[in-house]
């Protein structure tokens, strides 16, 4: 594909590779989503066949000479690899060489980072954190991840796996994590945590809660029902931003950031929860990080956070 | 004082400033220390009278003409603000502006930084790191203290207060700290969490042990009744490593260090210290981190560490 960098508006491709859903779109250095398009990643048998139907479509746009480069986001999407290892949600298993393989098709700059760092990267470029170089984004979904920035870079650290916050023990012989541990941040802190909250807390007022009526329970559900004041569903919600303020007051001893910028359904959809995890925060922390931190929620929910952030991954390294 | 950049070979003067004992030296860029000299830091009320002292004394030294720059390493020492911060251990009480102070003595570009830090500065420059951009270096003494570096620079964090592990909680409700909190990790991992754990160890073995004769129990003491096969305190020293493994393991999900290197004379007296800590850190670890990190111990103790650390911040900052 040929292209042409004096054209203007300069374009990244963000693609968006999950388990459920890929999501690719042409972005511009403003943040603006010229295009965007949406597969089944399971229609696709191998990483190849979606890599065709990405090309084809591309060549078939009125944008594609305005392209300088293709970033994207992936579950296990090592940065320093190129390549997608072991990806436990995928279909496509193994090792897969995806920039090398979009390089064969494209003859543009491709990276690759994880999906918690596509993240963070567009909220450091388009989102709630441009005023930061220090900070670190934690998106709340099935599990949690984590984007680390310090002193105005992501960090890869020396293989690509750094910022897996989600995996730091928090209780001792705590619930047994995917991951093969016990106590893991994100079995309390995540859409699935928070319905395991909902099946292991005890409490009075449990027997009167809404939630034994709805025929599943889920995070959604759970954070609804609190806001309409549901005392149980309150419980959860409280006992999960305990948990999880009292482990970002710890992490703080890592890198001292500025922010926490938290990201996914759990934290935008209860008004409460980013403050309730910023009380906790700050009983919870060190003296000399006291009152120095915010918790922030994310500018880029419902606005293809993931494509954006996949791109800001272009612009990053582009303009670096 | 005047100083000619073009003599060679260049100098940086490092001092230490701890409770005790100020040591200061001139290091060349090979790391030897060309002349040290030490004080009791106690006799001197005000920082002021030190550093009158020190100038005085340079001012008599051949090498004087070589000095390129002064790093300074101390308790709370703030690289942003270039100030000592409400020091704990040193009589000089409330926030002393140290760089400020220095320069209006000597004609030359000064830093501070903490005591941990500039340890894992000298051993990034003259050390046990020198092939490594990744790593954390933990100091053990009577307390925990911890540098980071990550991609090849060290962590300093939104107001240079990064990188203190040691006060990371790692037993919920556990002992109590000096900083207020309950179950830091220093409270455990540490020559005074290593005496608190002969007092509040219990074990079979602890009636016949030796520690119960002697005058007062060190960590010195128990590390070397543990090498004579004094079956309790191998156990305490088992538990520390224990403790410092798992909390290690959990921490490599922040920064995916390449190795931690351990300083101190817990981490250097015991020769089995550091391979017991790397069993419990491989025992303890996330997969995808498994078998990638090495425990190493500091090439600098017992060689001017401190005033090594605190003259390689001159020649790392001269020389980025």
């Amino acid at each position: 594909m040929e292209n042409d960098l004096s054209l203007s508006p300069r374009l990244a491709l963000g693609i968006d590779i999950g388990g459920t859903t890929t999501a690719f779109g042409l972005v511009d250095e403003n943040g603006h989503v010229v295009s965007e398009t949406t597969y089944r990643t399971k229609d696709f048998e191998t990483a190849d066949a979606l890599m065709d139907k990405i090309h084809h479509d591309l060549q078939h746009s009125e944008w594609r000479h305005r392209l300088i480069g293709i970033g994207i986001g992936a579950p296990n999407g090592n940065y320093f690899s190129g390549q997608i290892e072991y990806a436990p949600n995928l279909l496509w298993k193994g090792v897969i060489p995806l920039v090398e393989m979009f390089k064969e098709r494209f003859s543009l700059p491709v990276w690759l980072t994880n999906d918690a760092n596509a993240a963070a990267i567009g909220e450091k470029l388009f989102g709630n954190a441009t005023d930061l170089n220090d900070f670190v984004l934690i998106t709340l979904g099935t599990g949690l991840g984590s984007g680390v920035f310090i002193h105005g870079d992501l960090v890869y650290g020396h293989d690509g796996f750094a910022g897996e916050y989600g995996h730091i023990r928090v209780v001792p012989n705590g619930r047994s994590c995917g991951c093969g541990r016990l106590g893991c941040l994100e079995t309390y802190v995540s859409a699935t945590g928070v319905v395991r909250s909902v099946n292991e807390l005890a409490s009075e007022n449990k027997p009167f809660s809404v939630l034994n009526t709805v025929s599943e329970v889920t995070a959604k559900a759970v954070f609804q029902s609190a806001d309409e004041g549901d005392l149980f569903a309150q419980e959860v919600v409280e006992f999960t931003a305990s948990i999880l303020g009292s482990a970002l007051a710890d992490y703080a001893c890592f890198s001292s950031p500025k922010a926490y910028v938290l990201f996914g359904g759990i934290a935008q959809h209860h008004g409460n929860f980013a403050s309730r995890v910023k009380h906790h925060l700050e009983e919870n922390i060190l003296v000399i990080y006291k009152n120095k931190i915010d918790i922030r929620t994310s500018a880029l929910h419902g606005r293809n956070a993931a494509v954006l952030g996949s791109a800001a991954l272009v612009f990053s390294k582009m303009n670096a």
